[in-house]
């Protein structure tokens, strides 16, 4: 099997990964999210260069112990940047290579820009998106504009913590299907409130 | 209790509710919605002026049997679409009103821009939407720039026949929560394939 291309970012209900600025704390976060088993998912991550200006103010500029992590941009200077790469070349030509070798997936780290060149070069293999319970109204997209993308709705996670709603999508025409969210800890079974505020079978520790 | 007003649309999985000239025909249909039960929950519809371009052209003018259908317009002449109330009046004083009656619940039929004006005038309760599988790229948004909207995260619905996800969101501040989807058909459990095609314990009919 091929490694597949997975476009997997933290999106408002209405469609946009950031604020028009870039702010993202409108980003809530939820326990039942195992973010180590999403990690192990990938060896490889790739991203724009306006989402690795927000990722190198991270420990070890963004790297990823690990994961080999990609970052397209023109100008910034790979020396200064240790332990990731920054790759001048073509995005798609990059990508296409990189998926014909053996190993787990590849993370479209983001942004939205990235997502174009990669989609349209038909190199996209699923549309997984974490939708936060909010409305933005204006943003950064999760797509800019361009053509349609149709996709095939393959899992779905509510995590009641925090109202986020996971999608996994395959997208129309890949090879590849989207996996199953298998990074979301088992919903546990709310507990029934009694009415004077003590759970049955339970007795309480002083 | 009074009436809610719930804005209830179809939207692209980023958040369009139609391409740059209107178009749905991105919009997909599926048999779990049971729409006689859907209209069932409202006795008022409101929409704006462009959505209601589009809903004149249907059957009676757009009329709806059973429910009350209000189209805001400040040009529109109300005697050439007998059965819908043609209001020039602002939105919010209208629903604010509208609202203090006894009765179902009231149905913001689109389109994001009343739906903005609406939710800033706090008259908004929820926010259900049918997220079909697809990604537009650009369009008429389901909110247009303004104000963040936070909500709580009530139902949903995954339509398999077709890939829609059907979210109900109370909007945090309204004293009304969102209803459960009560529209969309229980899932029926998918039959298990059979090698030689049969399914076991049936005898099929000639």
């Amino acid at each position: 099997m091929t490694k597949r291309l997975r476009y997997q970012v933290a999106t408002s209900l209405d469609g946009f990964i950031a604020t028009p600025n870039g702010g993202y704390d409108w980003i809530v976060m939820d326990p039942a999210i195992d973010f180590k088993a999403l990690y192990n998912e990938f060896d490889t991550v790739v991203m724009g260069r306006k989402t690795y200006d927000l990722a190198k103010e991270q420990a070890n500029h963004g790297a990823m112990p690990g994961i080999e992590v990609i970052a397209f941009s023109r100008t910034l200077e790979p020396a200064e940047y240790p332990g990731v790469r920054i790759v001048n070349d073509d995005p798609a030509t990059v990508v296409r290579e990189l998926k014909t070798k053996p190993g787990k997936d590849i993370w479209l780290f983001g942004g939205g820009e990235l997502f174009r060149v990669l989609l349209d070069a038909g190199l996209v293999d699923t549309v997984e998106l974490a939708v936060m319970p909010v409305l933005l109204g204006e943003g950064i997209p999760v797509l800019p504009p361009g053509a349609q993308a149709t996709l095939e709705l393959r899992d779905l996670k509510r995590l009641s913590a925090s109202g986020i709603v996971v999608l996994a999508y395959s997208v129309a025409g890949s090879s590849a299907r989207a996996p199953r969210i298998r990074y979301v800890k088992a919903r546990r079974k709310a507990r029934r409130a009694v009415p004077n505020g003590k759970r049955p079978g339970k007795s309480r520790k002083r």
